[in-house]
């Protein structure tokens, strides 16, 4: 169980109560600490993921990325219970004596597995930094307002050499995140491809690329500038890169396992959160 | 073996003197009549289909659109010979003695099975029309420059009401055609995904969607207004529709069997189609 | 007076009613027969433009289109009464007993003057069509998905030639029109500018254009190919055109005079239409 | 006359040598230090501004930004003589005998006035930093990957609220640079119009603004976060911004006067540069 924001205390509360009624034994993740009186001990996440049968979180989609890196490598499913907003991936809602985690618990619901993204960044050939995505990579000049060259190299191919702000390399999951608002596509959760896609090309020629998600996406970044790159996966994870490095973006080989209520609609949250008529 | 186009009677001659020589036996396409003197006896495109081994379209991407309609759902594998300028899909240059014809012919080729969409126009539940299309199928107002109201329906879930031109859904291969002049992203050939995109929404959060290629996509044209749609695949074939119609749009169960060179590399040609540095 | 729709009538009314109380004299225009019984006589909406201090418009922007391209070269200004739905150009609520319209009539408003298109084409160096165009001018393809090959002249020098579906010339009235659904800014009326953009353009660095307004606008349509082409202006008026025509469009002398109550804001009506929170 | 690299010392002493025939006297800014042997003695930039009747630029696009930085509110014109690639500002061709630059001396060029930005953040309605801008002035968070919440006023009626990663507000000059690279129009040079436009809008219905260069422009700066923002100008100058801060962007009272060779055509060159066939 993991928790981003001390105002979800009362939504624990209902949780605990609510799983503990099911004869459910609960451990609470160390980012809990303190927020409720008398809590159960807190365990790291890791331990979570080794022993549990299912990870609940609470908050908002950003919480829930946090847990799927976390916990991709374990075969432990997640539940996400949101805070009055539906989201993309935190969909149980909390209201109505939280019926829908119940049905999930007796084992009702739909269950979805997302693809996640591995991010390594190669340095003379040895890898300096490294870290999971679920929604997105993305590689971008720190600090300065400043073109950055780069090659994009897929599966040892030489597709483009592009001077742009960054690149963005993004899930189905993350699709419909900070993608979208670089004008890429919505990508079905199901489908094995990831985005690739620059930001403010300076090519006036540069779209959106779906790139098959077998594949391996190299980054090369020029070394010919003087500032610094850095890596940023899922918005949360910030890694510093150096022009001459080469990063490196597969799809990792575990994926995350969601767990949905029964009338869980993709194409439904789609058309409700974009306000689709 | 297809042509479109008188101009390729030089070409034409070079292949088949190329393929005899190889001992292959040709059958020309009916619509190769006239263009050589002494030709042998040409024949409709489903005989070729049912009976070659091998099919060459000599010609543009647009010829061997044509062909792979026809060709579909036969087992006959396409050879595409360009005529002079590297398309996305006719690759074998007609220079240098045909090599690379004689390579793929001796069994040196790269084969790629490329998706095709059936579309089928549904009035009162019975289909009037129908085609097939490998790029993509088009509906749109006819005649006028009207907006078309129309409802999008993936799977039996209804995913968005649009107000628009009209839609594009295009397959990979269609990816780099029309939809892409539209806004679309690029989608590599392997990738199990349709793209369906309107033209010039009215809804200004409209985006291109990938949908997963298993999925049965159906587009419901209101009955609000008088003018009549038109359906249009790979921009060559016209259907009819009317407003009240289902245009119901699946990959078809065959995929198009393409043989390339050897040295055959998708993203390189992609580099070198869109001029990037 | 103008209106568009039966539904109309109650307002009309109430307008009369408003307008007569206030000592003003009403003048119908011919489009309203048959609305009322009992109503007054109706004219032609030119002698409206020539012998009226007001002209009203009842309906929606489309039906202020109309009202404009008939009044332009007249010097009356406009009032647009919309219908319960707040319109970017019909801005007077018809409720609260019309107090907006009476502060109209009594002097209380903010006068703009909106830039309007004159459209001819040229044939052999004759004008063979023309019309106003109070949006925009919409040169594109008849019947067919084809593409259209022209070049864009402004000022007698080659910008750009063109492959795509069409081409949209529009006024800063017109950008928040057809031009924002094909991707074009959002232009503030008083700018002297208009919006030159391609529709579905075949060239991939094509992207909007805006033209100083002083300046003559020309396109040359090539005459390689066997479709017809037509010339679309505010969506309501068709003119055939043929390939080989020249299409000129400017800036007309006159301005349209739309007059808005005393708290109206561009700004605003952009945000609330808009949806920007 | 300045200078941004020390490969162009040939030119310089070119450019010299074509001045001094003409019975030009030749004063060097203080940029060009140690460039050539035994030069004349450097003065600063703003003597140049006050002393001169032309300033000669030699270099890229980017060398003239900051050039015209400098010496917008003097009334001295500026001449760009571009290094081996046509630029759009710097289009005076070193070639050729400098005859170009001979012909501007003796007063045969096309004189062009371009519009600047003055900046200014203000903090409790104190100026704390300002700076000019020839192309745009750019709004973002620094250091991190995080959306920035900011009102957009315009002559005090607030027009949007934007989540984004930034902001671009562009002259006509700077809307061939960045704000394209973001899917900015292009707008011609005579045109009194500033871009409004949000980098990666989490809105989906932002779009590009053409606002009138009459307005004022200010963004305020939510302070519920605690990223740092910058505001960057040309890409060349560097302000640091707090969360709370108004940041005004105005057009500046005075133009720069640019001289081009009497074949110049800014059409032209756009369709030069951006590969339009």
């Amino acid at each position: 169980m993991k928790f981003s924001d001390e105002s979800v205390a009362n939504t624990l509360a209902d949780v605990i109560g609510c799983l503990e009624a099911l004869d459910v034994q609960v451990v609470l993740d160390n980012s809990t600490q303190g927020l409720l009186e008398g809590e159960p001990p807190t365990v790291p996440t890791s331990v979570i993921g080794e022993t549990c049968d299912l990870a609940v979180v609470i908050g908002g989609d950003g919480t829930l990325l946090s847990a799927a890196r976390s916990l991709v490598n374990h075969d432990v499913p997640i539940v996400g219970i949101n805070r009055g907003r539906l989201g993309f991936l935190v969909d149980v809602s909390p209201d109505g004596g939280l019926e829908e985690l119940i049905q999930i618990v007796k084992g009702q619901y739909i269950e979805e597995h997302r693809a996640m993204l591995r991010t390594r960044i190669l340095r003379d050939g040895e890898c300096v930094a490294d870290s999971f995505a679920f929604n997105d990579t993305v590689i971008r000049v720190r600090d300065l307002l400043q073109i950055m060259d780069f090659d994009v190299i897929i599966d040892d191919v030489l597709v483009t050499h592009q001077r742009a702000d960054g690149l963005i390399i993004a899930t189905p999951s993350g699709s419909t995140a900070y993608s979208l608002s670089n004008g890429g596509p919505i990508v079905g959760p199901t489908i094995d491809a990831l985005v690739v896609q620059p930001i403010c090309p300076h090519t006036l020629t540069s779209r959106s690329l779906m790139v098959d998600a077998e594949s391996t996406i190299r980054v090369h970044l020029w070394d010919d500038d003087v500032a610094k790159a850095q890596v940023v996966c899922d918005g949360q994870i910030y890694m510093d890169a150096m022009l001459g490095d080469m990063i490196e973006v597969k799809r990792n080989a575990n994926r995350v396992r969601l767990l949905h209520p029964e009338n869980y609609d993709y194409h439904r949250i789609l058309r409700e959160k974009l306000n689709w008529g």
